[in-house]
């Protein structure tokens, strides 16, 4: 049994909404498909999810909020009529706005609500297509699939009573379409998970039914090797462990949404990325484990927006306690850190940028000095990060020469080396403005010669 | 003026207090001499120190002394008669041992005052000999010259109020003869320094008369680039800086006493390892601040003896505060680490083999599962660590590619690269079975080639 999520673009209007059903109707393991509300149809229209966020701020504010409504049920409107499915879909969408909107509940509940409506449309609308198509399907309201969450609007966790709930799911005969994005609290409130959180329910109810697969449909063929931004076509990934797609999605490769997977992970489901457009393509298979290969690099990802505390004191290394007091510091003023490779007398904390402002960094420089007493405390900002990627990097011999001396022949200055923390992979901090020569020489060294 | 300490080789018998007689004239700014106690004449001869340990120990469990005195005084009479001067000072000696062993006070204290003879006789023996050749000297000790110390037996530390009658030192028309290793506290009390404690007298002296240089007197005419029982005939080093100097002795290195530095380095005073036995040789010289240079790596150095915690958890890299809680584990066992190289969702810690035992590693690994809840914990042993050492290594390209280049040829596989983190230094965590081909490899990149 398979748990098929399809994404914002895949349901974005009829044409796409057809290569769904075409794709459910090819395979009837696919028991199980999760939805995202409409996304773009072209590059400057506006997802669903959107819309319906900003008819919720207009009420939130007192404002007119009825264009939004009328935006929102045109795009419905248009989908459903070129599907030539019934029209009560609208009337019942257009209800449950108007519902929604009534409804006496705080407002941060209320918004999730209206956000909610994009994906719980969209599954009315694919449920009724498939039946139209003499598919057995229905509709299954996360209440009823038995998603519970935590009472945290706009950032809901689901809670572990679910899965005994969602695994009785598998009796059902019938393909059964599930709105992605929220879940309802034990006493009934809905609840969103956070942004691009239709993953998360796609994840949910393969670890739930302990689906053999989960696919995600999505509107690239595979993952890339390398961002197609600095190299042009790169190759494509065929497959990946969850360790190395989390060390991926660190720098700079948004194949999915983090935190979407912990639960397919803990029940170590395999999962795809395939294209609904082209479905044929095998895409790319994310797993628990595999075979250490040759060439074991998978992919190299990138990403600037890094500065680096740097601390020196003589004798630091044997203070007991000064790593644990800096980041102390660091936690008190809700600096969350990336890394803290440190020397023998040297320690140095690797932050994203957005973690820092101005200010903050003042604070925790006159903190450092006046609470640790150090020899040198200062940081540099402008600094990118390069990951490279793969299982059985560690008992392969060579991979970090190859890497330097690709960087060298680049004449890129190596700011950073941590290498054998993680065991499938090397990270790399270079002056972010040597990131293209750095990726392309990269590539070239494991991927092109 | 110089400040130049001679330590227990070169004051061992008459003969090397010949040779230091004789550097202590060629060099009239040598004003300050500060003496370690005897050491060792041969291979399998006893330090005059240990000798006192034993007699201290034998007093402290009420055993016959008497014949650890009489070795302990026949080391010296030797020295004197060879010297041909007054064997007052032998009696003086005596009295000495006698006075201390029946001195009134806690036994701490009555076993620091006996370790301190060996350093106090050589002083009043080396300056005795340098009058008897016509030379202005006077033994000075610790008390009038000033050095007070904390309230801690055998591990005595300086108090900032020292300094300034230190200073007043530099109106002493005659050379001083300081015995090294102890201080007194402000009520009196004998207290000596950690072992190896001769170093630090210098080095306390040094920074209080602002010497021009501090001359470490030993019996090897430098520092060695590497380790030359890996390396036959390695190059030596001319110049260090005071980093360089940390971050070679932390890896086996053990050119200083490390903490006996401090006090020099805070005030930048120029230090200089040269021979009893090879004045004329230049030896190393360790300095606050050098120029860089094209070829920046000054030294490696390696030890034995390194474990490492890796704990690994899906999204750790979210968790802020969870390095935090691990160092908080470690520092409650007592358990004080080395480095803490992070990857995405992994954490690990290099740690001294001996901070840990197995009870502490079993207690250490249930805690981090219980309150850290990882998805991996484990330890890894008989790892050793490679230090590349050298100022401007941060502004070389390549140097990390020369370095993993020569590791990936001797067909060492890299456990772990720490770079960046100190900009003097580079490290590599390999396979204690690898460490000579790993060493060979290296030296033969940065020194031979």
């Amino acid at each position: 049994m398979k748990v098929a999520k399809f994404g914002g673009s895949s349901v974005a209007n009829a044409t796409q909404l057809r290569k769904v059903a075409e794709i459910i109707r090819k395979d009837p393991s696919r028991k199980f498909i999760v939805v995202s509300a409409p996304g773009k149809r072209s590059g400057d229209d506006d997802k669903v999810t959107d819309l319906l966020i900003k008819m919720g701020n207009a009420y939130a504010q007192n404002e007119n909020y009825e264009e939004q409504i009328a935006t929102v049920l045109d795009r419905f409107r248009e989908i459903i009529i070129d599907l030539e499915i019934s029209t009560d879909i609208l009337s019942n969408i257009q209800e449950t706005i108007v519902e929604v909107l009534q409804r006496e509940v705080p407002i941060n509940q209320k918004l999730d609500a209206i956000k909610a409506i994009g994906e719980d449309s969209s599954a009315k609308i694919l449920s009724s297509y498939l039946n139209s198509l003499g598919l057995a399907a229905s509709y299954l309201n996360p209440k009823e699939a038995g998603i519970i969450v935590s009472d945290e609007p706009g950032n809901a966790q689901i809670l572990p009573d679910s899965y005994p709930k969602i695994h009785t799911l598998r009796d059902r005969e019938e393909i059964l379409v599930i709105p992605g994005f929220f879940g309802y609290t034990i006493d009934g409130k809905l609840m969103t998970f956070s942004r691009g959180g239709s993953d998360i329910t796609g994840s949910i109810i393969a670890a739930g039914i302990k689906a053999s697969l989960y696919e995600n449909f999505t509107d690239v063929d595979s993952v890339f090797t390398v961002n197609p931004n600095i190299v042009a076509n790169p190759k494509e990934i065929t497959s990946l462990t969850y360790k190395e797609m989390r060390e991926l999605s660190y720098a700079g490769f948004s194949v999915f949404h983090d935190e979407a997977l912990i639960p397919s992970f803990k029940e170590s489901i395999p999962v795809t990325i395939k294209n609904t457009n082209n479905p044929d393509k095998p895409g790319t298979l994310i797993v628990a484990e595999k075979e250490s290969q040759e060439n074991c690099v998978v992919g190299i990802a990138s990403d600037i927006g890094f500065s680096t505390l740097f601390v020196s004191k003589y004798l630091m290394n044997r203070e007991l306690g000064f790593g644990r007091k800096l980041f102390e510091i660091l936690e008190s003023e809700s600096v969350s850190f990336e890394h803290s490779p440190s020397g023998i007398d040297d320690l140095s904390v690797i932050i994203r940028d957005n973690q820092l402002t101005p200010e903050k960094e003042s604070i925790i420089m006159n903190r450092i000095k006046a609470e640790l007493n150090p020899d040198t405390v200062k940081i540099h900002h402008d600094l990118a990060m390069i990951m490279i990627v793969g299982e059985g990097m560690m008992k392969t011999i060579g991979i970090a020469q190859k890497a330097t001396t690709a960087l060298t022949e680049a004449n890129v200055n190596i700011k950073m080396i941590n290498q054998g923390a993680s065991d499938v992979s090397m990270m790399f901090g270079i002056q972010a403005a040597d990131i293209k020569p750095a990726i392309q020489s990269l590539y070239k060294v494991f991927f092109e010669d």
